[in-house]
């Protein structure tokens, strides 16, 4: 939005159009299958709600904008920053719209699909941009129908920038920001959630502060939700404007632009974009560092921290929007030093939640995708019918196929020379492979002197709570049993421990030892004489890729592994182990040698078919201990089957 | 059966129709609410396959034979008597047909309401005789529609009784038991488990005991699933005529019908009506005791034993029925001494399954019917969708009606007289109610001498596990906190714990406290006070039967209060405190004060008018100590609020 512009408009205001509102009944509909406990009412809020709660309740908040990136690598870099951000606890996030960028399409980087990863595979709630000038009624149309299709609830209706220099009304276009605003009410109903923006100094093309502020009144009584500013350098500024606009009936919320200063480059051009003029007192600090990024930087973060607490200080504002332009360490230093930074380790189930409203019942996941969750997301996005994560009913909905995987931002982050360096230029044994996962658990550097931080099975290094098992996973991983996956046991901790809690407080949560690996068909030979002893005690899938599959689970029934007691709910079990959906991720985990790990190498070399050779002979197991209260007994289920070999 | 009689008949056999089996159908019909993991098989499988699975385990079983009592009265008795001797472990019962009684009837009494008391809310797998002759083919029909209708799934096909002494064939009409088989299967299908007779000395009025067994083949063609056999008196008759069924293709199960002698009297009746011989070597023993009820009965058992000794051992015999003439002593005695009565405390489930094929996955139930779970089963008899237990959805279909608690079963089964012996024949004050309270939960008798041994909201004598709480029980009910449901917490023990203990073995059980309480406004209005300090700990409801309705649920959702985590399962929660059903459930408890109690008094008078005080003033309470690890709280709480008090 920093760089948006917008004309005066003579449109007369209509009024919201509150009734018959559809997504109202669609979020009444209960699911018949009641077993979800509403773990979270924030789920189940619309944005706007959630505001109002938040302010009700004196809650501070604040929100990010990001714009689309140039390339599908940096549209991959952003997702991270979206994951590392939204662990911050933002409100929102939203995602400009580029024109020029076919914002609309399904390419990597378009705006839509960059909102769409945010709200369904981050779990952030998301603003999409739209503009509306130079556009037809029917294109608006459809990108708001797939912007509903995608689960996006939140639109920010703006007018844009004119093809000309000079600006001149289409006769039946939309012409206004106002046209946008109406056009969604029109065709959406009450669908969305609608934000508009608000120019603290006027409008640089309005005819006056005065007649802007008219504009905006126009805008927020055709059905805007709430307002977000521009960027302003002084926070008497944003005050001011508040004021004015309480003053001719404007009472939605209004949230205030923060724009950190990062640099000199980014801020001179932001203020030829944007029309707006800098403080004398801050070109004065400026100019002298103007050459010091850092010194900038330092300055830009003091700056806006100061600014902040004036505005929260107050009274009149409950949250701070962020032009972060798409740079993470200077926001999150200024919302870390406001104290509105809330990395909360208590998440509300033990996996990331997608913000689709139509996902927001999920209660339930296999714990095999526990490390790539955006691959579960993609390949369950057309079922209809959630919770789910069991499959062995007859209800349960076909499943994404597997070629779904090459989704963009599931590939490996790193380029290949990297890949290669942790996983190894040339293989000469499955020791060498061996070697690659031992390195990835231990986090040290493997015999090149790089670390190993991700594995096909695993985008980021090692989970907080795998870091307790991380001794016996050295061990049993340099004796060939490659491990992908694995949780403790937990009896009952609260549910605000750091490492292993989740749900909301006052609760407690329970986990059953899980462990899944690959290893050679004479380690599982010899696991399955062990595994007799632990009859009653294990449950093991063990299937290889052709899907011979050994189990001694009842009657393909899902084991829950991980769950959950809270005050006053029905009990929740997020994790299960599900026997059939472990033969779709057998395909997916089988697939990833060969996808990202083997085609690393030349066709026919000796590294490749190394790999090629365990894709096609090992085994893939999973093995669960049901008895929670004791002690663990799967490594010594693995510790016998060694001795067993020797 | 014992009393039953057949005619040779000359109908050609027809082979067994397999094929559009509708049951089969209904049976892997899923649900598409998946939470109900199957804990036990025997729930899902019809009784003939149940038989199958015992006798390919080599594990024995027995059966139970009643015919309907001809009171209200003794049917109250009877049933009681089905829940005692259901603890045994029965396979199944069976409920005898007498035409004169109008045993498809609607009363009391009749068979057709007996076999669905004992399938409906006794659990257990029946078996409903029909007889045919002299009855017209609607009739048939139209019992077998209501027999399935109400939930009845196996038949004991017999002919019964010619209406004079000569037997005369009808034209059209139904005149041997294989034409009652044949209708079955034409009008049925597979729906019903058929059960034949065999008479193992041939049937009295066979031309021959070969003749008899053709006909017995012709039945078993025809469509029965397996045959119980005339009782006998020595082992050999049954092992030579099942020798004899298997020579001429008869492959399905015969059980042997068992009748233990247990008096003069019914034996001459029975040998009568039988037309069977007594071995001159069992007439020798009696005949010299004839007076001496107690001789015979035990010499009845003594003979009981060593016969089914002797078919279990020749390895050809896997169950056994008893004829028990609605007697509990003697076959109770035989069982328990050839080690097959299996009095199992391990339950499947916290509260008795209902056999009816509809409520099969039920797997929830609301607390408050814990000790009243007929009324429940009743009360909720209309609902088509199990699992069930949960109000708070838009799915819940009604609720059986209050007056339905006047149900004949859920009387009190003790008469006025005892019951104001129980609860005094003169009320002077509040007080003298909660002394009858206390003698309940103390089981010392009362000031006149009489213990308590039922209440208006219990049945039965203290639960087991109530028994865990009695001291703090005693405390609090003397002082007016008048308790009538109640669980103690228990975090994690093993589901084989003999008082706590269900599901399946390997598993463990959770419980939160639960405390459920009438009282007075002013202590009231001090727990309130009490509560405010518990606040983030307990969960409470309290309503008066007005409806006024004071709680801190969030959200009317559920709370689970028993739990339990099996191998290789999903998590099982079979009780909740369900906030709207609260509500039902307060109206049935408020009710039971006037209609169990006050009405054993005069009008006006002074008792009266105590117990309706009671019902118009006093509050319904529940509470739920949500920290199950930690000490029960709700003592405390109690405790509290009387010290506030003084």
């Amino acid at each position: 939005m920093v760089n948006e512009t917008q004309h005066t408009c003579s449109a007369s205001s209509s009024s919201r159009s509150d009734g018959g509102s559809s997504s109202g009944s669609e979020s009444s509909k209960d699911n018949s299958r009641c077993s979800t406990p509403v773990l979270d009412a924030d789920r189940h809020e619309r944005l706007r709600e959630k505001m109002r709660r938040r302010q009700d309740a004196g809650d501070k908040w604040f929100s990010l904008e990001f714009f689309p990136p140039r390339t599908a690598n940096a549209a991959v870099n952003l997702i991270s920053r979206f994951d590392r951000m939204g662990a911050g606890g933002p409100l929102f996030i939203d995602v400009t719209w580029h024109p020029a960028g076919d914002p609309g399409s399904d390419k990597e980087t378009s705006s839509m699909i960059i909102a769409n990863t945010a709200v369904n595979y981050c779990g952030l709630e998301t603003i999409l941009h739209m503009t509306c000038c130079n556009q037809t009624k029917d294109d608006i149309t459809r990108h708001l129908q797939k912007a509903k299709r995608l689960g996006l609830k939140n639109i920010m209706a703006l007018r844009g920038d004119p093809s000309g220099e000079e600006w001149e009304e289409e006769v039946d276009g939309f012409n206004y920001a106002v046209d946008l605003v109406k056009h969604i009410r029109n065709e959406f109903d009450d669908y969305f959630d609608i934000c508009v923006a608000g120019y603290p100094k006027g409008h640089p093309e309005a005819e006056s502060y005065e007649a802007d502020l008219r504009h905006l009144k126009e805008k927020v009584f055709a059905g805007a939700d709430f307002i977000i500013t521009q960027l302003f350098f002084r926070p008497e500024t944003f005050l001011k404007f508040m004021k004015d606009c309480q003053a001719i009936g404007i009472t939605c919320p209004i949230i205030p632009g923060i724009f950190p200063i990062q640099g000199y480059h980014s801020l001179r051009q932001l203020v030829k974009l944007s029309k707006l003029e800098v403080p004398q007192e801050i070109k004065d600090v400026i100019e002298p560092i103007k050459d010091n990024d850092a010194a900038i930087r330092n300055y830009g973060v003091e700056l806006a921290v100061s600014m902040c607490r004036e505005l929260l200080d107050s009274g009149m504002v409950h949250g701070l929007h962020f032009y972060t332009l798409n740079r993470e360490v200077a926001t999150t230093e200024v919302l870390k030093r406001l104290g509105i930074w809330k990395e909360d380790p208590r998440r509300p189930l033990p996996w990331a939640v997608s913000a689709h409203p139509k996902r927001r019942v999920e209660d339930v996941r296999p714990i095999f995708w526990a490390s790539r969750p955006k691959s579960y997301i993609y390949r369950t996005q057309e079922w209809d019918d959630f919770p789910n994560g069991r499959w062995g009913n007859s209800s349960s909905p076909a499943f994404g196929e597997l070629k779904d995987y090459y989704l963009f931002y599931l590939k490996s982050k790193s380029p290949r020379e990297e890949l290669l360096k942790m996983w190894g230029e040339e293989l000469t044994s499955e020791e060498s492979v061996f070697e690659v996962f031992t390195c990835y658990i231990t986090g040290e550097p493997n015999r090149n002197g790089y670390k190993v931080t991700c594995m096909p099975w695993n985008d980021d290094p090692l989970a907080t709570e795998t870091n307790l098992l991380k001794e016996q996973l050295e061990k049993v991983n340099r004796r060939g049993i490659l491990t992908i996956n694995s949780q403790p046991n937990i009896n009952g901790k609260p549910s605000t421990d750091p490492i292993v809690g989740w749900g909301p407080s006052g609760g407690y949560v329970f986990q059953k030892a899980y462990l899944e690996f690959f290893t050679s068909s004479e380690i599982v030979t010899a696991l399955l004489k062990v595994l007799k002893k632990y009859e009653l005690r294990v449950n093991y899938h063990i299937v290889n890729v052709k899907g011979q599959n050994i189990t001694n689970a009842p009657d393909l029934q899902p084991n829950a592994v991980t769950w959950g007691i809270f005050p006053g709910r029905e009990i929740i079990q997020p994790t299960v182990v599900d026997p059939v959906s472990f033969l779709s991720w057998k395909d997916e985990a089988f697939a990833l040698w060969i996808e990202q790990w083997a085609k690393l190498y030349e066709e026919e070399s000796p590294s490749r078919m190394i790999i090629q050779y365990i894709h096609d002979n090992y085994y893939l197991v999973n093995l669960v201990d049901n008895d929670f209260p004791l002690e663990n007994c799967l490594w010594q289920v693995v510790e016998d089957t060694f001795e067993l070999l020797n």
